[in-house]
């Protein structure tokens, strides 16, 4: 529940007793939702003061009431708060679910759609995949929404590129990577589209300038560097 | 998994042993995912297979990677499937979490947006949403997709990429271009980033691996290439 912003936790004749020491202890760091729980003798009363019930179903049953996905629900629960309206999410026992009582406190049951041929949850998968899909319906940005990335300082511009391209394609043509003439256009096209869908920053260009310069051993104006200098006098 | 539709479940190296009878027994109706689960040495070895991999984090880190919400990474995973690209989500240990040279693996990391006052989960929690996200996307009901273009060619597995990070990285070893030990991880990692942005091809690959080849004038076993023998005995 916290995880997803919610706190306000209702519990109808908890089987093992009220407070419980284990239900504490499994809530590391959301004690307080555990601690500030309210207890109720029916699930009637415990959604008393609540304007909309949804009433979760492991399995659709003929309840001649509408039923809803996760992702429906919390748009509607958000609908409904925008007037001023509270909505309850009501979840029955690990192993039974909830009786016919229970789902008739609802206008509508929500049904999580799942592999049909498995799909039952246990009760806190249930409870945090309703619970996402209410915190990820107030999330401004939208379901399918991607953090640009961001990368660390300029994009590289163009002319920034361009002499890169014309850099590597020297040191290829002087290595001879590129002596098949009639593939030698195409090689160098699909080089640049593939560092173009990198969308390089200033600082990687410069590494890359860099990298020729050590593998050639060779500076981009043509006169050896300082290691290659070393090298050859050293041989 | 099951839930959600997925089976395919790799292990590396599980901390209690292989089989575990408490992982089998908690299993209950899904044990045949349980059972068939393949066990690696390494996160490299367990996705070396897979053309997409993506690296579920508590926290964005400052990892210069694309971050993706579990709908977006579903959207994706789902048109990969139909390039006939593979995708592997790597979840870390239950405390710890993915250490850096696991989420290194991969071109995108994956974070669950939550309550940002509370938005650690466990292992099984976590799996759950992200399997949910990609069932929900086959769902109809799922997000709209954005057509992303399609690039010629299958795309790298994780292996194949691996292999070229370490060729790239031997020969600027070689080269002196890492020379100064401080920075030699973070400009490692750097290149490497750059490259998972490219979502590099496999015939990317290997034409990579010819330019370093023919850059450094040494095929990738360390013997000279043949215009390196061409070169020297000319001189």
């Amino acid at each position: 529940m916290l995880n997803c912003g919610l706190t306000d936790l209702r519990l109808v004749r908890p089987r093992d007793g009220w407070p419980n020491a284990r239900a504490t202890s499994a809530a590391t760091g959301a004690a307080e939702v555990v601690r500030s729980a309210r207890l109720f003798d029916s699930s009637a009363e415990a959604v008393a003061d609540v304007e909309h019930v949804y009433a979760t179903t492991a399995r659709v049953r003929d309840m001649r009431k509408p039923a809803v996905t996760p992702a429906a629900a919390a748009v509607e629960i958000r609908q409904n708060a925008a007037r001023g309206e509270r909505s309850a999410l009501l979840f029955g026992p690990e192993r039974t679910g909830l009786d016919n009582d229970d789902v008739a406190l609802a206008a509508k049951v929500l049904h999580v759609p799942l592999n049909p041929s498995f799909s039952s949850l246990n009760l806190a998968q249930a409870v945090l995949l309703v619970a996402y899909e209410w915190y990820r319906a107030g999330e401004g940005d939208g379901p399918a929404s991607s953090a640009t990335p961001t990368e660390r300082g300029r994009a590289a511009t163009s002319a920034q590129l361009q002499n890169f391209f014309a850099h590597l394609e020297q040191e290829l043509d002087a290595s001879g990577f590129l002596r098949v003439r009639h593939k030698r256009a195409v090689m160098l096209r699909n080089l640049r589209n593939l560092f173009h869908r990198a969308s390089l920053r200033e600082h990687e260009v410069r590494a890359l300038h860099g990298i020729l310069a050590a593998l050639t051993g060779r500076r981009k104006d043509g006169a050896p560097t300082r290691r290659a200098r070393h090298r050859s006098g050293g041989s």
